[in-house]
C-alpha cells in the first residue's frame, strides 16, 4: 500500500479533516508529518495517531495536503509548492475555482498542484475528533486543472484511495457548479425560510409541523463555516440563485392561477424525484409503514425488535412527533414487497399502524 | 358526553377527515349521519363505524360538518344552512378566509356558521382510512367570525373536544396568515428548490447529501391537494412570499459581501431556533449521539435495545446514509445529562460512536 508518490507526506492544518487524513494515511502505512499554525493542534493530532510533529525533510517530501481554512488556502498552497520542490501539493477545501484562480494569478507553475474535496461530515471541531475512517466510502472529488501533471493527479488519487474514499473526478469549475446546486443553494434557501420565521408570531410558530422543521433543518448550521463557503463560491451560487429568484418572481405573479401553481408544484415534485436514493435507488422504490409509538423508554427498542421479527430490512426511518402530545409516529421505509407483511406483524404485535394511501 | 349541541350530527363528505370525524363522534356517543356526493363513499364510511347513511331529519339536526373539497365548501355550507334550520354548521377546510368571504357575498345570515381546521395528517385517501383517533391530541383550530353565535362556537368546540383534539381559537384571516407562514410558504419554497433540480445534471445530483433531501422532502407532496390549498390562500401566501422574494433579491446582490452573507445566515439560524421543539422544548435542549449502523436486518433493533439498556429516553432519531455505502449513521437526540452515559454504553456494546463537537 505504501507508495513513493504519497510517502513521506506532510499535512498542513490539523483540524478534523487534516488530522483524519493523517490517521487514514498512517493506517495505510504512509509516513505522515504534521504542521499547524497552532502547534498544540498538531500535537493533539499526533497523539490521535495522525502522524509525527517532527519536521519533514523538504527535498524528501512527496505529498503535501493543505487543510487550512478557505481564506488561507491559496497562500499556504503557494508556500508549500516553493518549500517542497518535488512534492505533489493538494488541498481539501470545499470550493475549488477561487483557489485555483488565486494560484494562477500568482504566476506559479502549478504542475505539481491538484485540488481535491473529500465530502465528509461537517462536524469540524479540531484534531480531537479525528478518525481514520472519516472518509471510508465517502465521495472524494479530485479536481485536476489543465496543467496538473499526471503524476500529481495519480498521487492525489492514491491518497484518496488510501483513505478509503470513492473517487469522482471533475474540473474545478464543474465541481463548484455541482456543489452550488446540490449543497450551497439548498443551504441558502433553508436559511431564507428560517429568516422568514423571525417575523412570525410565536402563536403561529406553535402550529408548525414536521414539514417546516425538515425544510429549515440545515439553516441551523454554523454561519461562520457557511459564510466562507458561500464567499468562495459566490459566482456559481449567484448563477443558480438567480434562476431560482426568477422562478420565485414568476410564482408570486401566477399565485392566483391554479393551473400555473399546479405546474410549479409538479415541477418541484419531478425535481425531487430525480434525487438518487441510497444505494442508487430512487426514494419512490420504497414503501412506507407508519406506526404510532408511545414516547416512553424502550418503546422504540420493542418496536424495532418487532420489526426485526418480521424479517424486514429497514431502509430508512423518521419520527414525527405530534405537537403537544406524548406520542410520535414512526415512518419506516421498506421494500414494497415487504410492506404488507410488516404491517400485519406490527398489528398482530399490538402496534397502531396508520393506514397508507 | 352526548350533548344536544352536537347530536344528531350530519357529516357531508366522507373522505379521510369527514369519516374520521364521524368515527370519533360515534365513539363519543353522538348520533352521526353520513352523506357523500359519491354514495358508496358514505357506505364505506358507515361500514368503518363513522355513522349511518340513513338521512337525518332536517329539523332535528343539531350539527353539520362539511368535509368536502375546498372548491365546493362555500356552496355546500350555504346549502346546509338552508336545509337544516336549527343546526350549527362547520367545515374542516385548511383555508378559512376565502370560504367566509364567499359565504358573506351570498348575503346569508351566518350566525349558525363557525369554521374550523383540524390539523391532522395529510394522507387523505378516502373513507377506508378513517380512524376514530385521527385527531387525538392534534391541534384543531376554531375560527369564529364576528357574527358567529356563541352557541355555534360552543357546538364546534364541543365537537373538536369530543374528537380528542386540542383547541386553538383564531379569526379566519389570522388562521390563514399563520398557516401561510408555517405551512404553505415552506411548501412552496421546498417545491422551488425541487424545481431547481430539474436543470441539474445527474452526475451532480449524485453528490447530494441529507441536507438537500430534507429541504425538498415536502416537495414530493401531492400537487393536486396543494394546488387547492394555495389557490384558496393566495392572498396571505403572496404577502409572505413577497417578503421572502425581497430577502432573496437582496441576498443575490450581497453574495460577494461575507459580512452580509454571515448576517443572512445568522438570521436564518435565529429564525429556525424560534421553532418550538416537541413538548414545547426547543431543539437545542437536546444533545445528539451519532452511532454508525451496519445496513443489515436487525441492526437497528440491537441498537435500540442497547440504547434501552442505557435507561435513556430517545427524544428523536434520524438516519443518514452514507452515499454508495452499506452503512448509515443514527443520530439520537437525548437529554444532555444522558448523552455521556449513553455514549459510554454504546461504545461498551461495540458500536462506533462518532465524536461530537
Amino acid at each position: 500500500m505504501i507508495d513513493a508518490r504519497t510517502s513521506p507526506a506532510l499535512i498542513i492544518g490539523t483540524g478534523l479533516v487534516g488530522a483524519s487524513v493523517g490517521c487514514a494515511l498512517v493506517a495505510a502505512g504512509v509516513e505522515v508529518h504534521l504542521r499547524d499554525a497552532t502547534p498544540s493542534h498538531a500535537l493533539v493530532a499526533g497523539s490521535r495517531g495522525a502522524g509525527t510533529i517532527d519536521p519533514v525533510e523538504p527535498l524528501d517530501c512527496n505529498l503535501v495536503v493543505v487543510a487550512v481554512p478557505p481564506a488561507h488556502l491559496a497562500e499556504v498552497i503557494a508556500a508549500a509548492l516553493a518549500e517542497f520542490p518535488s512534492a505533489t501539493v493538494t488541498d481539501v477545501g470545499s470550493v475549488k475555482g477561487a483557489v485555483l484562480a488565486d494560484l494562477r494569478a500568482r504566476g506559479l507553475d502549478l504542475g505539481r498542484y491538484c485540488g481535491s474535496h473529500p465530502m465528509a461530515g461537517s462536524q469540524h471541531t479540531g484534531p480531537l475528533t479525528a478518525r481514520a475512517d472519516l472518509f471510508t466510502d465517502r465521495t472524494w472529488i479530485i479536481t485536476p486543472h489543465d496543467t496538473s501533471s499526471a503524476q500529481a493527479v495519480l498521487a492525489v488519487q492514491h491518497m484518496a484511495r488510501a483513505c478509503g474514499a470513492r473517487l469522482v473526478t471533475m474540473a474545478a469549475g464543474h465541481h463548484d457548479e455541482a456543489v452550488a446546486q446540490v449543497s450551497h443553494v439548498p443551504q441558502l434557501m433553508s436559511s431564507l425560510v428560517g429568516a422568514g420565521l423571525l417575523d412570525v408570531p410565536p402563536e403561529h410558530l406553535r402550529l408548525a409541523g414536521q414539514g417546516l422543521r425538515d425544510t429549515t433543518r440545515i439553516a441551523g448550521s454554523d454561519p461562520r463555516l457557511w459564510q466562507d463557503i458561500i464567499a468562495a463560491n459566490a459566482r456559481a451560487v449567484r448563477v443558480e440563485l438567480t434562476e431560482i429568484l426568477a422562478d420565485l418572481q414568476r410564482l408570486v405573479q401566477v399565485l392566483d392561477d391554479p393551473a400555473e401553481v399546479r405546474d410549479f408544484l409538479e415541477r418541484g415534485r419531478r425535481g425531487v424525484r430525480l434525487l438518487p436514493g441510497k444505494h442508487g435507488s430512487s426514494a419512490s422504490d420504497f414503501a412506507q409503514v407508519v406506526v404510532e409509538i408511545p414516547d416512553a423508554p424502550g418503546a422504540l427498542a420493542r418496536l424495532f425488535s418487532d420489526i426485526e421479527s418480521a424479517g424486514v430490512n429497514v431502509e430508512d426511518v423518521a419520527i414525527d412527533h405530534a405537537p403537544d402530545r406524548e406520542v410520535g409516529f414512526l415512518t419506516v421505509q421498506v421494500s414494497p414487497a415487504k410492506a404488507a407483511s410488516l404491517e400485519g406483524v406490527m398489528v398482530a404485535a399490538g402496534w397502531i399502524v396508520r393506514p397508507q394511501g
